[in-house]
């Protein structure tokens, strides 16, 4: 991203947050009770659009008004957390993580925060009603560092300047850390056929020695489980702008699967943000449950959580497919789990030689 | 590492396996029930080197040996094991996960694991046999992805070729990736003046933020809670061979000393590799128990289990200084933690304008 193009960005962040602040001041001017509504954010308000195939908000709103005194606090607080975001971060460009900005408050006399869920959610409020997301606003996770390593040519634009990568070819074994925000990235160019997003840093390492990222010109994205939204976000500009096709190869078990559909259809605590985090055409690629019989993996016992999360994974309208009803059905029946690195049982050229081409044909991209 | 270098050092690795395997061979041949002896690796038999400041074992001896049907399948395991990291590993330039391995066994019959602790026991087994690491033996573990950031250029050795890449013009904001084997890292060159190592990803982005790493020549790692061994290996590495003084910057609780702890003196578990992954003279930066009162930080009450973990440290001889059980004492006292990005009460540029310059000043390093 260009130098103007991020002022443009922050100036339009800065824009949208005054725009909040200029509502509530017309409102003590006209005589009104100042206040913000805002979509309700239980799980009784989510809805799953079918055609999008994501979560998003229902009609429900929540209105916080300074009627109360706890609704005044909010608002208080959110004017206070607004103040910060263009002051500090956005005209000195600077940036914070989620936790510093609860540490922040302390200033703010009886508008500080009594613990992070509470600045967390109001960071959350102040993405919905400015219908941006809170890397524009230069707020940081505490954690992150998922990588990538691939065909892919980026230009990331970073506090020290400009830095060009090709994430294969300039990048040590471990591949090219994905930043907070990677809407700095530009993506100069690209050689790869498809995403292959892996849950365990052992698969994405087997896949990189194993040279797959070359052999079937793949962009490998390691999700280190249940993945940042940096990587979500990544994951979907990669599908959305250089088109490509994404799969996800996870473990063989219920919070696996809860991880693709993390990718695949979001999560309600970020239903809000769908549009950005989510790829709706991403394929689950495996470990599948008909993959224990069909190659007779080495398995572990299913223990009662998992039972629990299957079953209500064949309640949740995100895997209301034959597809997934067959398989969470048949793992149920089974008992079993297997990990991807199960593979390994069979050598370890068997996942590249054997399995991934195999699925990979059944889903059309091999 | 050039390509001679690493067949020079697969080639070693290759002839301590054989010699392993050599041993056992004559005491058949000479009628010697087979067996190896090992040093015991229970808490009992670790001592705490005064000198060396590392922990290491003592001389009691653990005898393996065919005569028990336990006995003798262990030793199975374990040329099974010496089979697979010559034949598969060292010959071929491949490598594996320590849980991969674990599936590895399955095709071994009745010398397949049980489960993965005890292949990686059996893996810690040769490091000591051999006096390598399992880095030699192309290992990996699950999981890594530490990173860090500043004015170091190293040339990493990668299945895809040597790479040049200078930490700080070359990388993304998020840094360079650790790779799980750093001694394929080569120092090129080098401008800093000391290594900080920096417990949350958090305070690691606010030094880069804020240009830290520039200002003072600092190569910022960022530890990720307790630290990978690669990454305590690349500080020792750091330290031992561009001479560079390290500083360990934590949260300031107990389990935060421990990360200090096993970056400066080792843990007990890796007590065969101490020479490979400690750094003696590494010293703690904060927070300090004693930083609570003078910078007036807010805090977190202490759990139960803080309060244990703190007791314990007072025991431990890795704390037996005056320095160490002064401040646990008066952490005790306060019966408060606090964590590094409480620094952010006092302003984003507090941390680096005045708490660290004072810190490093009072450490003679600024």
């Amino acid at each position: 991203m260009s130098e103007p193009a991020e002022r443009m960005i922050a100036g339009a962040a800065e824009e949208k947050i005054m725009g909040l602040a200029r509502s509530l001041y017309g409102q003590f001017q006209d005589g009104i009770v100042p206040h913000i509504s805002l979509p309700t954010r239980t799980k009784a308000n989510i809805e799953y659009d079918k055609d999008e195939e994501v979560w998003v908000y229902g009609s429900q709103e929540t209105l916080r008004s300074v009627k109360t005194v706890r609704g005044a606090k909010s608002l208080l607080k959110t004017v206070h957390l607004a103040d910060l975001l263009i002051k500090e971060h956005l005209r000195n460009n600077r940036g914070s993580t989620l936790r510093e900005i609860y540490y922040i408050s302390e200033n703010w006399d009886i508008a500080k925060f009594n613990e992070q869920s509470e600045s967390d959610r109001l960071i959350e409020d102040l993405e919905i009603v400015t219908s941006l997301q809170r890397e524009d606003f230069h707020v940081r996770p505490e954690e992150d560092g998922a990588a990538i390593f691939g065909p892919l040519h980026i230009r990331e634009k970073t506090r020290r300047g400009e830095r060009d990568i090709h994430c294969q070819d300039e990048v040590g074994e471990a591949g090219y850390q994905i930043p907070f925000n990677v809407d700095n990235i530009e993506f100069l160019g690209c050689d790869a056929k498809m995403v292959m997003a892996v849950e365990t840093g052992g698969m994405y390492a087997r896949l990189i020695e194993n040279g797959f990222d070359e052999e079937y010109d793949a962009i490998l994205v390691h999700l280190k489980g249940q993945p940042a939204r940096s990587t979500r976000r990544l994951i979907r500009r990669l599908n959305a702008e250089l088109g490509l096709p994404v799969t996800v190869f996870t473990d063989g078990d219920p919070w696996s699967y809860r991880i693709f559909a993390s990718v695949a259809y979001g999560a309600i605590k970020s239903a809000h943000l769908s549009e950005h985090l989510v790829t709706p055409t991403a394929k689950f690629l495996g470990v599948q449950p008909s993959d224990i019989v069909d190659y007779n993996l080495s398995t572990d016992k299913l223990t009662d959580k998992d039972l629990q999360a299957l079953r209500s994974e064949l309640s949740d309208p995100r895997f209301d497919s034959d597809y997934w009803k067959r398989q969470i059905q048949l793992q149920i029946d089974l008992k079993r789990k297997a990990e991807q690195q199960a593979f390994a049982g069979k050598g370890l050229d068997f996942v590249t030689k054997e399995y991934l081409p195999a699925r990979l044909g059944e889903l059309g991209l091999a």
